[in-house]
């Protein structure tokens, strides 16, 4: 992690963080993350540039690992600026066994040190950061920004159905026990219940038949189920119901099932303070203030345990994100950068 | 193929062919196509031991190739027989490159002597085939055997569904053109229109969903149809109506789809005359006579070709077949040869 400060009025003020990621995953593309470390960058050029000086630092931060690509773990150097690093992470190997611990002393770096990284409350006012979308809201609603409410808490299921297997010509429509037919209400009951909710969404994302042959009634489907909700309790009622839904289906078409729980992290709410700031500077630049959830897990997640947490999310081409075709307007980018100095203008000190 | 006659009262009468075939699938049953011929030659046994002499010839036919194992061509021993085999499929090869004519003449055989063994429609009354019926109809009837109507007729289809993939976290339910829901929709089309036509079966048995990841929304799905009836003209309107269905599903979720034909095989209908010779015989032994089509192919597919075709079904243990788990009881070993003793001899030469 690079970190940069820009000095306020007050020598040794307490700092506003300004950041993102650097890393990304492969074959990627060229914004998300860097984004919101360059906009940091252009921000406080303008203000150098203009000898402005604030009532507070910025630190412009610019995060080593967030994706986790080689490592199986997340968010390594946000947790470690906000103090939550777990230690036994550093035991954690690559595809070739290389633990992180090791891969950083072969680095230069000394893992024990990364303690002494850690930012205290009273340095830190609050921590912003700069993102595309990675999805197709802004894009849909022709507005180039928009303010992060919560980075969505989500919940992951494994579902296995067992039906029996069969010779597709021989069982008779009402003997059969299909596995897949079964799979396809479910998927379309995880649909349904998604639909239900304001702002949740719910995926099956992976599926697997057996024995997959054109001539063979299915015997058993696996599939994956992805729920998420800016709002825990909506996500946890959207995941009950799944359940309840896929337990009835199963046993409508006597099929066996079994559903287990893989995965599961909280919402992180952004505060309510920095909601209001960066929808006031959005507005402040004539255009309208939208409010949306982060469906994709960021850096604010770690830094929400050190201090409030503020997001801004860019319009991104046809919310691609994660591919080489990721792509935002040079228009869009020099908005962002607007409203990011019009904030810090206008920031007090929580 | 290997022949056995019996000879009649009357020498170098017409025969009726009893049989079925000897080669099977790898890791099958003990019972698929074998119990044909031994059925036919334990009853030949028996007239023998009893030097009853019929007023024509019975000959055993025990086919060499039924399955299509090895090159992919299927009925090629009872084609040969019914005079309908086809020398192209001598250059088809196995997947070592080796083809059907090379085969046959390092096994000693003369591919030119294939046209040499067709029988003549003089030579042949009738085609009888036991086979254990490879589904689960005759069990959940609670009877011994049973009597084919038809070999159904087959279509498949190859459908791909192509939406758009998306971050399961970050694409709100209304902007997803997700093509597993798509797909999921369909499948239970198919269904729903086999559901609603008597004896018709329709199976999606293979599905692969694309990229298949836990966090991305499917952008693709493909799938196959395969949609049986023993009349051709139901499943010609089951295989529009499902086309009609999928068509209107895509449109309606916005996903593009495309639907291949890939296979077509059209019904072939046993002998009335047979269908009525086989029921008395099972009634005068007592037991109740159910007709059924069947959904698998058989060699009396090719026989159809030469002369008149019944088939008679053995219920078979859970309906399981292609299984080293297949299985038929003695008792009903034992009856299917009984009621084959009591048809051949109320024989009348059609």
């Amino acid at each position: 992690t690079v970190v940069g400060r820009y000095e306020s009025a007050i020598p040794g003020a307490p700092a506003l963080l300004l950041g993102s990621h650097i890393d990304t995953v492969r074959d990627a593309g060229r914004y998300d993350g860097t984004l919101g470390v360059i906009a940091g960058l252009v921000a406080v050029a303008e203000l150098s540039k203009r000898s402005e000086k604030l009532p507070f630092a910025i630190e412009v931060v610019a995060f080593g690992d967030e994706e986790g690509v080689r490592f199986p773990t997340t968010l390594t150097s946000s947790r470690a600026l906000a103090g939550i690093f777990d230690p036994a992470v550093l035991d954690l190997c690559d595809v070739e066994g290389v633990s992180l611990r090791k891969a950083l002393i072969a680095f230069s770096c000394d893992p024990a040190a990364i303690a002494g990284v850690a930012k205290s409350r009273e340095e830190v006012l609050a921590y912003v950061e700069v993102h595309i979308e990675q999805g197709p809201v802004l894009e849909s609603a022709n507005l180039p920004v928009g303010v992060v409410t919560a980075i969505n808490g989500v919940r992951r299921l494994a579902v296995a159905v067992i039906g029996e297997a069969g010779h597709a010509g021989t069982v008779p429509m009402q003997l059969r026990r299909d596995a897949l037919t079964a799979a396809a209400e479910m998927v379309l009951s995880v649909e349904r219940v998604a639909n239900s909710l304001p702002d949740a969404v719910a995926t099956v994302g992976r599926m697997e038949v057996f024995p997959c042959a054109v001539n063979v009634i299915p015997g058993s489907v696996q599939f994956t189920i992805d729920v998420r909700s800016p709002d825990d309790t909506h996500r946890d009622a959207a995941t009950e119901e799944i359940t309840r839904s896929i337990r009835k289906i199963a046993a409508d078409r006597r099929v066996e099932v079994s559903i287990s729980a893989t995965h599961e992290a909280p919402a992180t709410a952004c505060s309510p303070v920095m909601i209001d700031a960066l929808s006031r500077a959005i507005k402040h630049l004539g255009y309208a203030t939208r409010l949306l959830p982060s469906g994709a897990g960021h850096d604010a997640m770690a830094l929400a345990q050190l201090c409030h947490i503020g997001m801004l999310f860019v319009r991104c081409a046809g919310g691609i994100s994660h591919n080489p075709k990721e792509a935002i307007s040079l228009q869009d980018a020099d908005i962002c950068v607007r409203i990011l100095l019009e904030f810090l203008r206008n920031f007090k000190p929580i």
